[in-house]
């Protein structure tokens, strides 16, 4: 959690924090309904894919509330059709269909009465999801300790912090929690580009945070390994394959790459909730292309000839190879993936349903 | 060449074209002093390590024309003077004190005669300068064409084509002399931050030499060798030192690492005058730290939170282990580099003796 809720149910609404005004202004919106949810996801007013299932879920929550409907078989498939406009709304993170899963389930219990009582099961379980990523993120943060040596020097990619999440965050968790457990820490924040989560928003949390930290260009990575000490690279994750293949913000790619090379170890901060065992490798992935737009331009400032054709994929996939351990808050997976992941899995199911 | 000269001298003066307003506007800025000069090269007006060299050449052919010495020896003086000012304007590229040195060997042939003959002199040898990088460049590109598939998708870095030296370019250079000899060519063009050199300035030269190209970020190259097909990268060079160690770009070495892991080639593209064979390997390269500003902002536009602090290596030092080839305009080296460069240089000082 930074000191602003980057998500809150208010009042029959959902208030978020517009990321895409930081770390300059501390802009506020409230969406209403789940047209509104479904844009805010897409133009990346919020993201994070821990905070895309939480927002994703409040989404469909308001489409509950607004709804008309007279019968539960009317609700349900107004459930349904939000449902189908909300995880169109970006394709990599799996967070946001396993939250959206989450509230179908639990509306679609034949046992649980009328139109009203279906309305304030998909807010409750929406609230649910968001009550668990903060105990998630933190028994995660908890989980990496043993893992973080103390006067470290860490490589941190994007941003995982209470921005991409609605709890503290998920890598920059594990940085935390590190962090107040007594540990010295300086942290290497990837600017991250296009975007620019890193230099944003990543820099801002860890300036709020007290914890010692330089921006780097990404292509710096490298240079840095080699001429000083890295001590480790620590990212969050878009989707786990069942095989331990990441999908993350592009450029995790390349980082993984200039680590192993320099044996650097190479930690995935992932909740259960982004492993996703029914796809066996990074292959099954969808991968987004973003509008040329975020390489052309940053802010006003248009870089390129006009006209300047641009690849722009949001995500790359990094091969199980390359990690060197998947920490989530049901415990640390190491390879070979396919069986601790799965092992994984069960217990933080097992502990949801608790 | 691009349409628009990178130098020239003009009637007494050096008019050059302002790279940091490209890609969207042509302007030409004429300097009158070695302090202009000095400046204009800080300060990134032009850059590129064999333009660098030309122009700080031309820098003290003007401190020559504006001295008022009444003798030979006062005259060598102020060209020292000068000298002293240009070679500090930047640390990193071999090729400012290679120029400078070529002028000051020249101008300080004691049978040279008097004020009027060193100051023709100190012009003549720049101008050589300027000439022989048009012709280097030509055969550079000539050089590597047997190394250049047809129908090749090619990683470029930086900017290394007409806008970095006085004629074709070095690594870009190969990329048109592949491509005038009708070589389909495609290529991914890093965006090079944090000053964006490839989004800047090699997608304008590319663009009016007619070869297809796509930008993309810098982070992403390894997301394109994993997923599509990548036949080799190509980028220029700051300084080479004796065993092949290449400083160049900061970038170029994560895009050197991811492409050994994918075994795609990896090519720098040296003209000989970027050859330093005094120094032994890439440890005592000099790197150059550029003013934080260059990452905290893009134009106008502050991406940072205030205060942020940032490390802005300009440069990083690619290990010769890494680079499949060296290609100059002498021929092409092949490891172990020790002895090939070695012959290389010898080579190239006999080319421009003659």
């Amino acid at each position: 959690m930074t000191p602003y809720a980057s998500v809150e149910w208010a009042d029959g609404l959902v208030r978020v924090l517009d990321q895409r005004r930081l770390p300059h202004e501390i802009v506020y919106r409230d969406l209403v309904d789940e047209g509104d949810v479904a844009a805010a996801i897409r133009d990346m007013m919020v993201r994070g894919a821990p905070l895309i299932g939480a927002v994703a879920a409040y989404g469909l929550a308001l489409a509950a509330r607004r709804s008309a409907a007279a019968t539960p078989g009317e609700l349900l498939a107004d459930l349904d059709r939000a449902v189908g406009m909300l995880s169109a709304a970006r394709p990599t993170a799996v967070n946001l269909t396993w939250a959206l899963g989450r509230v179908l389930h639990r509306t679609g219990d034949p046992s649980i009465g009328g139109v009203e009582a279906i309305k304030w099961a998909a807010l409750d379980e929406a609230q649910r999801i968001a009550r668990e990523d903060v105990s998630v993120n933190l028994q995660l943060g908890h989980n990496a300790l043993p893992l973080i040596p103390d006067d470290a020097t860490v490589i941190h990619h994007c941003n995982t912090g209470g921005l991409a999440t609605v709890g503290v965050g998920t890598a920059l968790g594990i940085i935390r929690a590190a962090h107040e457990n007594g540990k010295r820490l300086h942290v290497l924040v990837d600017e991250t580009r296009p975007r620019l989560q890193g230099a944003r928003l990543t820099a801002w949390e860890l300036r709020e945070l007290g914890i010692p930290h330089t921006v780097i260009v990404d292509g710096a990575s490298g240079h840095f390994m080699r001429t000083k000490v890295v001590d480790l690279c620590v990212v969050g994750c878009d989707r786990v394959a069942a095989n331990g293949d990441t999908a993350n913000k592009i450029g995790t790619y390349n980082l993984a790459l200039v680590a192993s090379v320099h044996r650097v170890p190479f930690y995935v901060a992932a909740p259960t909730s982004t492993i996703d065992l029914a796809i066996p490798n990074g292959e099954a992935i969808p991968i987004e292309e973003r509008p040329a737009r975020e390489v052309t331009h940053v802010g006003e400032e248009w870089i390129t000839p006009k006209g300047t054709l641009v690849a722009n994929p949001a995500f790359d996939v990094t091969p199980a190879a390359y990690i060197t351990a998947i920490i989530t808050e049901a415990g640390i997976a190491y390879p070979p993936y396919d069986a601790s992941l799965a092992a994984l899995v069960k217990r933080g199911q097992a502990g949801v349903a608790r």
